[in-house]
């Protein structure tokens, strides 16, 4: 099985244009200063359904022939790809049936019904999702679009950097966040081909440190208790995320929570941006590095702004 | 005295477009529904020094002749325009001296002093500011520019809708916020002339209400004891901004604080912007109304994204 490539990313990006916002670009001066870099903030919490998630979902929906769309689309989340795979089958008029644990909040619950999606909950265990999910695709026939380990959701996730090196060119390097890795695989096939000089580097939480550990062993090794408040990179490596990131990645920095919070901080009082914890980890794997910059021109992907406002991290 | 034009507005535009940020136009198709009208957001919370004050401080700054400005410039303020002044006068190279009552927040002593202002402090009353004002004047020999109360000022403020027209145009309402009236009068000088079915209307929180009540009574009565968490509108109508406001402002809407934490949380959470509550005073305006539209097109101005994260107010 090849693995996606630029072709499959500009697929991708014409696929979904007519949908997806094309995000801008922000800077900040006070931000490049706090980090000895100009930065370059990929705006993907004004993105449909408020995260990067949409990219890869609509790829996903729309990728599929007339006969396998019709029967609708299903996944198990309980994030903001359960959102985004709903919208995205209402743009195509399919069917979107979401697994979602019955502990989730219920502003999730309530995003996922909006889209216009049929909700199952189960208990909040993995085993118990995909159960359900199984019992789900086998009554229905729907396809299963996975939150990350799919090529066409990786593909779909890698416009956002296609979009940012078109917006600012001849970047030293690219900071996305890793969970499961669909965003920073997607990221690294756009940019080692279109900008090979560009390094991407992923930024993880140190809690949920799974991509730095497989890297370090050469294997795939899941985290077994993630624990961050990037509620968006809980999730470890797949099958498919793992060999790209392997090859095309320089390296994954680790961040401790105090500094995700603090990132996020400085997003809302500097850029006036309101972006989840996960969007943070980047700006925190810079910050308090501006001895060791990664390079005089760095782009970070804000990954969404799906916060829960009553819970703010200060 | 003749009054600003939109003549002085495009002199100030062109006075201070180097300096300060053309700031975007954006939309929201969720608030929209909400509303039952298309509405443009005009981001002053993403301008310079946060709000759309350093426009007029700019203007009254660079206004100025070459020994006029050499001794500095000067005024009384604990906000916006505080900061403001600060940062016009450095771009110009000038001194700034700022009268604060001492009880301000730590965090905007740090601002203005952080922009190269000089700050005296006195007693938390308009006498001692005023006194202590007229010292720094007769010491220093500073041009003393008013936050609001100064053409100079309102010509600057004019230039957010000016160019809000530009990106928007045929608006058939623009909303501003109205506290002392800079931005609404500036607002209205600049619509009324480039576009005379675009009709101007004031949001003032129910607490503040100086420029309601003197409309109605046909003079200026100020408020006495305001009380809101708009901080930014607790001032009263000026007698430069009065006869603007009464000649070419439709009217005054009134919005009850619950209506302003309500406003302002949907401007976080649908659009991911962060603005300060003054900033969702218009927004709270139009809430609710969407029987009684102020029209298919409608703009906002968001005047400034300068709030305490620590007392968010929900």
């Amino acid at each position: 099985m090849s693995e996606p490539s630029l072709e499959d990313v500009w697929a991708a990006h014409e696929r979904i244009a007519g949908h997806v916002l094309r995000t801008p670009v922000l800077t900040c001066r006070s931000l490049d200063r706090m980090c000895g870099a100009e930065l370059f903030f990929k705006c993907e919490n004004f993105q449909k359904a408020g995260a990067f998630k949409i990219r890869g979902a609509a790829n996903a929906v729309f990728s599929l022939g007339e006969a396998e769309a019709s029967a609708g689309v299903a996944t198990h989340s309980s994030g903001n790809h359960a959102a985004a795979l709903a919208l995205a089958a209402s743009w195509r008029g399919v069917p979107a049936f979401v697994v979602m644990p019955e502990n989730a909040p219920a502003v999730k619950k309530a995003a996922v019904a909006g889209y216009g999606a049929t909700i199952s909950f189960c208990r909040p265990t993995l085993e118990a999702r995909e159960k359900a999910l199984a019992e789900v695709v086998s009554r229905t026939g729907a396809a299963v679009v996975h939150p990350y380990n799919d090529d066409r959701v990786i593909a779909g996730a890698g416009t956002a950097a296609l979009e940012l090196l078109e917006d600012a060119p001849d970047l030293d390097a690219v900071v996305a966040p890793v969970g499961g890795g669909g965003l920073l695989s997607g990221t690294a096939v756009a940019a080692q081909a279109l900008s090979p000089g560009t390094r991407v580097i992923g930024a993880e939480p140190g809690g949920a440190d799974d991509a730095f550990r497989s890297l370090e062993a050469g294997r795939i090794l899941p985290s077994v208790h993630p624990l961050t408040m990037a509620d968006g990179l809980l999730t470890s490596l797949g099958d498919r995320t793992f060999p790209l990131i392997r090859r095309l990645v320089s390296r994954i920095v680790r961040v401790d929570e105090a500094d995700i919070a603090q990132a996020m901080r400085h997003i809302f009082e500097r850029m006036k941006l309101v972006v989840e914890p996960s969007a943070a980890v980047p700006l925190a794997a810079l910050l308090g590095r501006s001895d060791e910059p990664l390079g005089p021109r760095v782009g970070l992907i804000l990954s969404g702004g799906n916060v829960d406002l009553n819970r703010l991290p200060w």
